[in-house]
């Protein structure tokens, strides 16, 4: 397939405080992956960010995460599946009444952070959340990294799973990403970041690739990226 | 018409925190007015609260209040149009999600606590939130006081809006409720709670009682009202 | 000698949901531990917990815990050991503040729920925690449990330790608790609660008893451990 | 006296959120209020916060605020006198370890944002304020507006009084404010607000100067003033 999806994590900010590049990132991006009020964001973020994507043709999912923000999601909680099936329902839902009253549709989920990380590993965490994202539409997507419990329990249930990439982060031999405290293991280098993504998007096996919107280089990396897909050939559009 | 509706506000529990005799009050009420997660109420207890509604074939309701756990949402804040209608859109969103996952629907709208008095009070408020509420579902109903802002919002914008009553509160003379720091604005036997809540569904113009889960007398007026109702030929359900 | 400590988790209301039977709780403790607003209780709770602290004469500790709310600090964060320092040293000054605000004079320091759990298993969670408790007042003592990296990490600083024991838990022989998930873990016979705790009084390695304030029967434990050590001789007073 | 104090509120950030450019203001002010985990600021800040300002000699103030993160404690909100007391007390407290850590002292309390023109208008939120600030330490400064309430209940509890003046905001003929929604009410041009704050500076009647630390010229304006200040021969320094 001569296509591939970007996605970045849109609509961090939290009241006063002001997140990312979500304007400039909206011009590259293909699927935008909305925070929910519990790590990041708020009901008006949600509003805004949702109106941005309709206006734009963004796809929109919802990227729910651990009720943590001072954490940011990132620390790992000792929740239980059912806690943690409750949290992503209740952020998926209030996330798709802003995209309903924005006048588009709520395409996929992605999780976050700590929770992201938590439902690769953990089976009772993956199939409890697979099965209510199932349960509020069948038809959504999860996205989610190429092995592990989340892919898993997403084919046992019948969700269909988009496997995500990331464009500025070191690949192990075995697939795998090279933990952060490695040195070397965030590309900061443009060229690589780019080389990378046409690299992941030529094999196939990754669908979308993920961009940061946190860095000071974001935004630049995801032009570079949308620039360098597009010469060779390859579109850049939400997952089918 | 010789029918009315029961509400009460359940779902008030937030973690380890009990509040409410939900489970027996569910057996009297037709309606459930549920809390979302920002003046009371979390995942956990919408997700059980749903279900219990969806069980016994009670009608669900969301109640978003203000974000102000702390205040119990009873404390009025100098929030936005914009503000209190993201507010309420993302608790009734997120709601929804579970009563659809409850395998129900929900039926109405009743803001809570200092939200319901605002809104009643100051039209931009009014006007802001009845427009979300339709945008969320057109089918939704509203329950609010008998006159005000928000009944005139919901006409404007065709919200069809069910006028709630108070069993246990008293009315003064030009039909507005007494306010609760007058002796003997809040009914505590349980006989003139019983007379109030028949002599109000005698007259019609009110077609949801509100009756509160949090005394300790709660469950027992809603039974001997449910009762009373009953005997005067007066079928208790919810609103058409 | 002849004395021991009878402690007890207090001041765990939270805005509207009231928690616990403090006050007569109060009656039979020599300690109290406040939650200070991060797993339960708020401000208004730590006002109204020290002066009736102040009033009995009942010493007090800072109880404080994970920023957790909806899981009442009980379910372990991945923190690092700078953030559990952080939030002890906040939580405590804010207590600490009422405290001196009541007229009393701030005694020790308790861990709550997995914060408790965390600092007794990982060194650096100890020793970080114990630093800034001897920063804030090298007087304060700390209550914990009899083995684990929190008595040795106060040893190593100097902070006065005092071993806490539970009269409502069964102890392994090879004096651990026995985990929750046992059948028999928890006591809930009174005559077993009252035994326990006087054994453990006279056997001279435990300082402080905690009985619970949450459970139905909690009061009534108290009452009957503090009776008990009476009848046998034993004085119910804070640490010396 | 040919001396002045400059003000700013630093420690506003929150978790992943950074905010203000506290490292640049530190150099130039003479005092800072620092936010204390209510409104704006988390326990990790408030302790980077407080020993950088032990570092420098900046004398520390306590900056609480309403308990409104969403709304950056700039919305009123409908607290008993009682309540204000509380957070207040919590807020400070909190701070005060922070500052006692650092090796320093907490010098002063100002109300942040709502909270402040709240009790600068209301008698009995002002009296309540007044005295708990007074109980912690009655040698505690507090900031304030050249009139109201804050200022009549600080002199009838004995508590010390630092009249504030803004350097970038509009002051009309009666010495009061010009309400933000005026056009010109906010001074953006270097040069208006330098040549106002001298000119404040000069008239003696206020002693602290509050430069804003949110703004992207914050940290210049400070630079200039402080310049200029010290070119005509006043030195900046905290109240004496």
């Amino acid at each position: 397939m001569n296509e591939i999806d970007i996605n970045a994590d849109l609509g961090e900010s939290f009241g006063a405080y002001e997140w990312g590049a979500d304007e400039t990132l909206l011009q590259f991006v293909s699927s935008a992956n909305i925070a929910c009020g519990f790590h990041a964001g708020d009901p008006h973020a949600m509003r805004r960010t949702a109106e941005s994507c309709v206006k734009r043709g963004v796809a929109i999912g919802a990227h729910p995460g651990l009720p943590d923000r001072l954490g940011f999601g990132r620390r790992e909680m000792a929740v239980t599946p059912e806690e943690a099936a409750d949290f992503v329902l209740y952020q998926t839902g209030a996330l798709q009444a802003f995209v309903h009253a924005a006048g588009g549709k709520l395409r996929h989920v992605k999780l976050h952070g700590a929770l992201y990380h938590m439902a690769s590993k953990d089976e009772r965490l993956a199939v409890a959340i697979v099965k209510v994202v199932h349960q509020l539409d069948p038809k959504l997507l999860l996205y989610g990294p190429p092995a592990g419990r989340l892919l898993e329990s997403a084919a046992a249930v019948g969700l269909r799973y988009v496997v995500e990439g990331f464009a500025d982060r070191l690949y192990l031999s075995d697939g795998t990403l090279a933990p952060r405290q490695l040195p070397g293991a965030v590309l900061d280098q443009t060229e690589s970041v780019v080389r990378q993504a046409l690299s992941l998007a030529r094999e196939g096996a990754i669908r979308t690739l993920c961009v940061h919107g946190d860095t000071a280089r974001a935004a630049e990396h995801a032009e570079r990226i949308a620039e360098a897909l597009r010469e060779a050939g390859i579109t850049v559009r939400p997952p089918r």
